[in-house]
């Protein structure tokens, strides 16, 4: 479905069965149904099935999905069935466990470079991937088509990073720095902010200590 | 303001002020404008004002706002003036990374200890803080009352580690692991989801691609 536009909340619980259906897929399991989704996505079966019936008739009731037929259609609608390649700024902790762990199991997506500004650590390997000067960038993004970026530097140089990959093409990032960055128009970029859901935590645990 | 409720939105706002109002201390700057806040926030200075009108009179329009009284009454909203302690289940490389750099600059909040299951990690240090095993799980947050609990476990431990965490009392939860997990009416368990975000890049690009 070309160009449809998808919900940012549908397109996440989306994103949830993929990784269940991917779970299935390696247990060997070639059925699931809406109740089994709905149990391992901690979404209500309802919702499953009318986001299963809202984008095609991908199995029939009772009898369940076929997993992969399922997954390819679920991927064809995320865009994951060919992701992009992922690229890291900064190759600081963060930057360095990001490349080591977090995309185990999330089904496609991989590092293909990984940038720094520091002499020291350009040149050195990390989990695999060479860390590039940051005057690289262009080529790498040249090289490989559409990107995401994840940011993962120091506080204070995110901005200047951002500007450097919006001038290289780059429309996609997810920033871990914890300041807030300008993009232009047309440039979607996204935040994980530890110290954010910190806060969200702290407030709700003090309203109920105040109740 | 006590029980007061305020939207997540708000809060996510009032974390970004409260964020910007650090440095600004910490940068001996005395007074700031809601100008100054909202360029450094990326957000519109007429929600800046209506934020700060509606939490009370922190300042007089023109002067400015003075940045400690400002922060202290932001961080009063938050709950973060004494902010809670917070533990980390999981000593692997994201519960690592997470000791080492995730909470520099967020104002307070600091690791009280770090636990996990595997006897050859445990008694090890990590940033300082010493790997205590997962059975000590009770004791610890008894010391520590209210806790935030970042769930670092690999995939397939998330509910055990849940279940353990709300059997000693704990009602806040900050989830990085990729699976969905299940807490009863009270705990308030929130996601790191890197996966889902760059599903969510993915599907804008493609959007874009097809358009």
């Amino acid at each position: 479905m070309p160009g449809r536009k998808v919900s940012e909340k549908t397109i996440r619980r989306l994103s949830h069965y993929a990784r269940c259906l991917r779970r299935a897929r390696t247990d060997g399991v070639p059925l699931v149904t809406s109740k089994h989704l709905s149990e391992r996505c901690g979404i209500s079966s309802a919702a499953v099935r009318k986001d299963l019936a809202f984008f095609g008739e991908f199995g029939k009731q009772g009898s369940g999905y076929g997993v992969s037929d399922l997954l390819e259609n679920i991927e064809r609608i995320l865009g994951t069935c060919e992701p992009p390649a992922v690229i890291v700024v900064g190759a600081g902790n963060i930057g360095s466990v990001l490349l080591e762990s977090v995309l185990d199991g999330t089904g496609g997506y991989s590092y293909s470079a990984l940038f720094d500004s520091d002499p020291n650590i350009i040149g050195t390997t990390i989990a695999g991937v060479t860390v590039q000067p940051l005057a690289e960038l262009r080529e790498a993004l040249g090289e490989h088509g559409d990107v995401i970026a994840i940011l993962a530097v120091p506080p204070g140089e995110g901005q200047n990073a951002v500007d450097n990959l919006v001038s290289t093409g780059c429309i996609s990032i997810l920033s871990f720095t914890l300041e807030p960055l300008e993009v232009p128009d047309g440039v979607v970029l996204r935040y994980v902010e530890v110290s954010t859901e910190l806060d969200i935590l702290t407030h709700s645990m003090k309203c109920r200590d105040r109740s």
